[in-house]
C-alpha cells in the first residue's frame, strides 16, 4: 500500500488555550468524523483483520506476526515505525510522527497482546472475529461484515479476543491518521507510539525496554494510555491512576496421595477444608481483608481527586441490576470508593473434582490462585510479605516447591507459596498543566459524542497497568484514556467491542491529536 | 468350556462347632491352597483377563460385557448362574450352588463394577492390566504375566481399575470353586452369589433388585460382603459395619458473568471467598463439624464392639509416616475412633482456574463437592436437612437450579444445593451365632496366612456399602470380609492388588465355604 502523503496544515489556526476559545481540536475532530462516516464498513473490516491475529504473549511466533502487521499498518498511515527488540521478549511496536514546530510530545501507549483464551468457553473461536447485530446477552445474532456503502449500526458488536482489550485503540488510531493524512490535518504534538506485546503476561520486559530506549522516550511530556473500558454507566471517562497488581498461588497439602474418603475421611487432613479455612482467615465474607497491615500503606487522596470522586455519577444500583447482584462488597461504599483500597481476590480454586467427575477421595492438594490489587502507597514486595506472615500466623510452614517426605512429617500444615512479583499502583496529579489540556480535549470529544458534561473523571481505576514505570520511573504524567464498552468481557470468553465505542475512540483521538499547542510553562 | 462335575463328598466329616475340634474348614482350605500353589500363573492370567473388562456402571454396554463374562466364569466352576435384570439398571450376576442337606445358606456379595478413571492420571491405561514386581511407589517395574511353571512372588502387584475394588474376590472365588470341584470338596452351606453392577455409581437399583428377587434371598442366613481392603497394618480383618454415604454439591453465585478482577475486585462478590467462608463455617480446620445436630443421632456402641475396638493394634503412627502426615484430624483420637463419627469431606472445589490458566477474573461461580459419611443412627435425609439448615443459617437462599435474574436480585447470598440421597450406615451385632461361626473361620484362615491372632475385628469400617439394605431391610446379619491390600489405591489412579492378598482370599474363602455346619438354634 502506498504511504499517503501528509501535509501539516490543519491545526495552524486553533487558538491558544483559554476558557473562551472554541472547543479544542474541533476541526481535526470534524475531519476524522467525516472520514469515518464515509468509511465505516472498511474500518470494521480492517478491525476484523487485526483481530484475526492470535496475540497471546507466550505464543512467540503469533505475537511476532501481530507486531509485524501492526507496524505495517502504522507505516501505511504515515508513521515511521519499527520493532524494538530485547532478547526473549515480544517486540515493542514503536513509531514516531514528528511535527515541525510542535512544542509538546505525546506518548501513546497501547498493548497489542491479549489474554489467553480457552476456546471451549467461547461461542466462536477467539481469533475468528464475528460481528453481531447487538450484544449476545440481549439476543444478538451474527451478521456478515458490511460491504462498502452499507449502513453500520453503532449497537453492533465485534466479538474476538482483544476486541476491547486492547486492539480497539489501534483500529481507531489508524483511520484518524489516515483521515489527517488525506485531508492535510497537522497534529499539534509530536507523537510517539509505544505498543507493548506482553501486558497481559505481566509486562516482564517493559522496564528493560523503557530503560534501553529511554533516550527516545525522555522527550515525551505526557503519556496517554489507550486501554480499558469506559465508565460502567456507558459514559466516557478519563482516569488518572491504576491499581498495581500481583498474583500468588497457594497450595496446601494432605497425604502424599489421594485417599479414599470412606477409609480416611475424618482422620486424614481434608485439603479443601484446610484451604477454605486459610482463605477465610484472610478476609471476611464481605471482602474486608483481615491480614495485618494490609491497608496501612494506602496513600490518602488529594483535594482535587476527592472532588472528582464526589462528582462521579451514582451508578452502583444500575450496575448491580445489570450484573444480577443484590449485594456488593463493603456496602454502602460505592465501586469507585472500593477501588481506592487494595483488594484480595480469589481468581481460582482447584482441588479434586466437582460435578460428574467428583469421586469419593480426599484430594492430596488444594490450590488457590490469589490476585492482589494494589493502590498508591502499597509496595508489592511488602504486601507479599504481609500475606506470607499471615499464612505463617495460621500455623503453616511455607515452602516454594512441593514438600518432600521429611518436610511433610515435620509440619502439620504446609503451604506452597509461589508467584508474587507484580508492580505497584500509579497516580497522576489531575492539576498538572499537560493533564489539564488532555482533560479539556477529552471533555470536548465526550460532549460531542455523548452530550454535554458526559465525561467522567476518575482519580483511580480498578484495573492494572504498569503505569508506575511511566509516572514514577520516567517521571511523567500519564492519563488513561479508555474507549471500550464497559461490558466488553475483557479477560473473559466472548470479548467484544461495541461499534459505537470505536466511533467515540476516533472522535476522541482526533481531538487529543489536535488539542491546542502547549503553553510552555 | 465343559462344566466340571462336582461330587459333594469333602466336608462330610468336619465335626460340629465346639472349642476343641480342629480349625474349621481346614480340609477345604488345604485343597484350595494346594490347587492354588499348582496354578498360580494361570490364576494371575485369568485375573488379568477379568480386569481387562471396562466396568464403569454408566457405560452400559461395557458393564454388560463384564457381567456376561463373570456369569460365564461362574458357570465354568459349577455355579448355576444367570443375569437378573431391571429396566435401566446394570444386571445382577446371580448364582446358586445348592448342597443337599445343608442347613445354612450363605449370601456372597461382590460388585463387578468399578470407579470411573481419568486415563490421563494413570501410569497405564486403567483397563490394560499391568503386572509389577512390587509396588510402583517403592520403585517396582512392569513385568510380563508369568507362564505356567514360573514362580510367582506374593509381593507382585497387578495394576488396573477394580484390581482391589472389587474384582479380586471374583478372581479368588473362581479357583476355590474350581479346586473344590476337581477334588470333590463339598461346601458346608448352600451358596447364593449376588454380584452387583452399580455399587460405585451409588447402587441406585439395589433396593429394587432385593425387592424384586426377595423370595430367592430370604433363605440366606448370613451375608458375606467380599469387598474392601484389609487393615492398614496389612493384617487381615473382618468388619461388622460400614458408614453410610451421601454426596451434595454446593455452588455459590457472584455476578451473572465472570468479571475483570481489576475493575470489580473489592466490590463484586468474590465467589471463591464466599465459598471458603461457607465451607469454613461447616467444620473447624481440624474436621470437627460445626453444623448443629450433626453428631446428635450417632448410636452408641455395644459392649462387644467396644472391646473389639480396645483390642485393635495401634497403627496410626505408622500410617501417618507412610502417608507423609505430621498430623491427623482430631488427634489424639485414632483412625478407628474417628471412623465411628459422621464425617464431612470436601471431595473437590472448582472456581475459575489456577496455574497457567489463572486469569484476572472474579469467577461467577464457585462449587464444592461435599461427601458425607454416616454412622449408625444417622438418617441421610435428616443429615441433608441439617446441612441445608446450616447453609441457610449462614445467610444463603437455597435454590435447586441456577438462579434467574429475579432470584439473584432478591438475595445477597445464593447457594445451589443438589445431590443428597445416599444411604445410611449399617452395623451387625458381633454376638450373633452365625456371625460367630464366620469369625472363627476367618480366624483360622488368618492364623494360617498371617500368623496366630492376626485377625483384626473392626466394629465399623470407614468405607461405605449399601449394607443397610441387607441388615435393616432384609434383616440378616452381614459381615464384611475384605481381602485387598490397604494401599490398593482404590478410587484413585494406579489401583492395584498385591498378589499375596489374592492368595489370602483363596485361603479365606475356602475356609468360609467349608466352615462347620450350622447348629440350628
Amino acid at each position: 500500500m502506498e504511504r499517503p502523503r501528509i501535509s501539516y496544515v490543519g491545526a495552524c489556526c486553533v487558538a491558544a488555550l483559554t476558557a473562551s476559545v472554541p472547543a479544542a481540536g474541533q476541526e481535526g475532530a470534524d475531519v476524522a468524523r467525516a472520514w469515518r462516516q464515509g468509511h465505516e464498513p472498511a474500518i470494521l473490516r480492517e478491525f476484523s483483520e487485526l483481530l484475526s491475529y492470535a496475540n497471546v504473549a507466550s505464543d512467540a511466533p503469533a505475537v511476532r506476526r501481530t507486531a509485524a502487521y501492526v507496524r505495517e499498518r502504522l507505516e501505511a498511515v504515515g508513521v515511521e515505525a519499527e520493532l524494538l527488540e530485547l532478547d526473549g521478549a515480544p517486540p515493542i511496536v514503536y513509531g514516531e510522527l514528528n511535527v515541525p514546530g510542535a512544542t509538546r510530545t505525546l506518548g501513546i501507549y497501547v498493548h497489542y497482546d491479549g489474554q489467553p483464551a480457552d476456546p471451549g468457553n467461547w461461542t466462536h473461536a477467539p481469533w475468528e472475529p464475528t460481528l453481531y447485530d447487538r450484544s449476545m446477552e440481549v439476543g444478538g445474532k451474527p451478521i456478515p461484515l458490511p460491504a462498502d456503502g452499507q449502513a453500520v449500526d453503532p449497537e453492533w458488536r465485534l466479538y474476538a479476543r482483544s476486541a476491547g482489550d486492547d486492539k480497539a485503540p489501534i483500529a481507531a488510531l489508524l483511520p484518524v491518521l489516515q483521515a489527517f493524512g488525506e485531508h492535510g490535518v497537522r497534529p499539534t504534538s509530536n507523537l510517539v507510539f509505544f505498543f507493548e506485546g506482553e501486558e497481559e503476561a505481566g509486562s516482564d520486559h517493559l522496564e528493560s525496554y523503557l530503560d534501553a530506549y529511554r533516550e527516545r522516550l525522555d522527550r515525551i511530556d505526557v503519556w496517554l494510555f489507550f486501554d480499558g473500558p469506559v465508565h460502567q454507566s456507558g459514559r466516557p471517562q478519563l482516569t488518572f491512576g491504576v491499581r498495581g497488581s500481583m498474583g500468588m498461588e497457594v497450595t496446601v497439602f494432605g497425604a502424599t496421595r489421594n485417599l479414599h474418603s470412606g477409609h480416611y475421611g475424618n482422620w486424614a487432613p481434608d485439603t479443601g477444608n484446610v484451604l477454605a479455612h486459610l482463605l477465610a482467615s484472610m478476609q471476611d465474607a464481605d471482602g474486608n481483608v483481615l491480614i495485618e497491615g494490609f491497608y496501612d500503606s494506602v496513600e490518602p487522596l488529594g483535594r482535587e481527586e476527592r472532588a472528582a470522586l464526589d462528582a462521579l455519577p451514582p451508578y452502583d444500583q444500575e450496575l448491580k441490576r445489570e450484573l444480577g447482584l443484590a449485594h456488593s462488597e463493603g456496602e454502602p461504599a460505592t465501586l469507585p470508593e472500593r477501588l481506592l483500597l487494595p483488594a484480595l481476590n480469589i481468581r481460582g480454586i482447584t482441588s479434586g473434582n466437582t460435578g460428574a467427575l467428583a469421586r469419593n477421595v480426599l484430594p492430596s492438594t488444594a490450590t488457590a490462585s490469589i490476585g492482589i490489587r494494589l493502590v498508591k502507597g502499597n509496595d508489592p514486595a511488602r504486601m507479599q510479605e504481609l500475606v506470607e506472615r499471615h499464612i505463617r500466623g495460621q500455623g503453616f510452614h511455607i515452602v516454594r516447591e512441593d514438600p518432600d517426605l521429611e518436610t511433610r512429617l515435620a509440619h502439620a500444615r504446609i503451604a506452597k507459596v509461589t508467584g508474587g512479583g507484580g508492580y505497584p499502583a500509579a497516580r497522576t496529579t489531575m492539576g498538572d498543566p499537560f493533564v489539564q489540556q488532555v482533560i479539556r480535549a477529552g471533555q470536548a470529544a465526550a460532549d460531542r459524542a455523548f452530550g454535554p458534561g458526559s465525561l467522567v473523571l476518575l482519580p483511580g481505576m480498578g484495573g492494572s497497568l504498569p503505569l508506575y514505570l511511566f509516572t514514577d520511573v520516567l517521571g511523567r504524567p500519564a492519563v488513561n484514556v479508555p474507549v471500550a464498552n464497559h461490558d466488553d468481557n475483557q479477560h473473559a470468553p466472548d470479548e467484544n467491542l461495541r461499534i459505537g465505542n470505536l466511533w467515540y475512540a476516533i472522535d476522541l483521538y482526533a481531538a487529543l491529536l489536535t488539542m491546542p499547542p502547549a503553553v510552555v510553562p
